[in-house]
């Protein structure tokens, strides 16, 4: 068994963190390093991070998110937002895989074109590559805080036009998930049970 | 440095897999069972998968996804749908999380009570939930491929109405992303650049 395996075998949503223990700048980037390793459609990288680490930010989150007592004992809270102007900025974006030699100049273009016919006046689409990316994106922070010796907890319960009040989103991002990160206390559940594998499997 | 730091960094989305690699039902269903561990909501576990192995049901979906040639070269290719219905069938999902001493009858009540509250006519929820669970999945999916030796890549360029037609889904799976798992071959693109944090990081 490698290391990977367990860490997803064993990763636990911890509701219980050692409160007080303060995380550095250099930590906060690594995680937010690691979670945009995470792939997105066309590598649109439409993601944006808010690392809520003081305890004044975290008093402004915890009242938009039910009171939750996590929020203020976590190191640190991110939330974790998709884009929804991925094809606004995609043609920035792309622009380093053409200069650093990935791609030709041609397709770059072409994938721009793409994603602007299939993205421009469809806000479905841009909604649910908004959310696909943010949680991609979670789900690699929740497991590089686990190979950096840290627990996380993931959060869908928060007020989202509360959430983008107070931490001054725009209108294109959407605040897709809070995912918390900390020290692990005592006292938390283990892993909870999943369903069978013939629920929820159908090999073809 | 750990192995799984090390998945996330160097993990790539391959385009050319080594054709004509079978893979077995136990690896199929490790696989799953890893995808399986991601945390959802609740644990509401609104996920679905169909791993498209034969080269017949391969061709079907190769034909509602642009033709794209890795869904033929790949061992399996996963649909990973999400659960329009995750209230419906909540009250059964979070049982053995009581029988098995995990929670309270009484709070897994209350949490099956607040998901009819929160998704019941609120298509929008229901949608963001799906999509939300199953990218939570397909990541941990592809960071268990990378443990296991193998090499994947995230898709989401099909018809969802073809592919719902062809696959027989129910009007309540939603697929979220195509995953397709196999042998790496060679001439695959490095991984691709990523944006600046500072661009996409903010800490307060």
């Amino acid at each position: 068994m490698n290391s990977i395996l367990e860490a997803i075998e064993s990763r636990i949503s911890v509701n219980h963190f050692r409160p007080d223990v303060a995380m550095d700048d250099a930590i906060v980037q690594a995680l937010i390093s690691y979670a945009t390793r995470a792939p997105s459609a066309y590598n649109l990288q439409n993601w944006r991070f808010i690392a809520v680490r003081s305890a004044e930010a975290k008093e402004r989150l915890r009242a938009v998110a039910y009171r939750q007592q996590k929020i203020v004992e976590a190191s640190v809270v991110f939330i974790v937002c998709g884009t929804l102007s991925a094809h606004e900025q995609f043609q920035q974006v792309i622009q380093p895989s053409v200069d650093q030699g990935v791609m030709e100049q041609s397709l770059a273009d072409r994938w721009v074109a793409q994603i602007k016919a299939i993205h421009t006046d469809n806000p479905g689409m841009q909604r649910d590559e908004a959310v696909r990316s943010a949680s991609l994106a979670a789900m690699t922070l929740m497991l590089a805080a686990k190979g950096m010796g840290l627990a996380s907890c993931p959060m869908v319960g928060f007020d989202p036009k509360g959430v983008a009040k107070e931490f001054g989103l725009k209108d294109t991002d959407v605040p897709v998930i809070l995912v918390a990160v900390g020290h692990e206390a005592d006292g938390n559940w283990p892993q909870k049970p999943r369903r069978p594998l013939h629920e929820v499997l159908e090999i073809v």
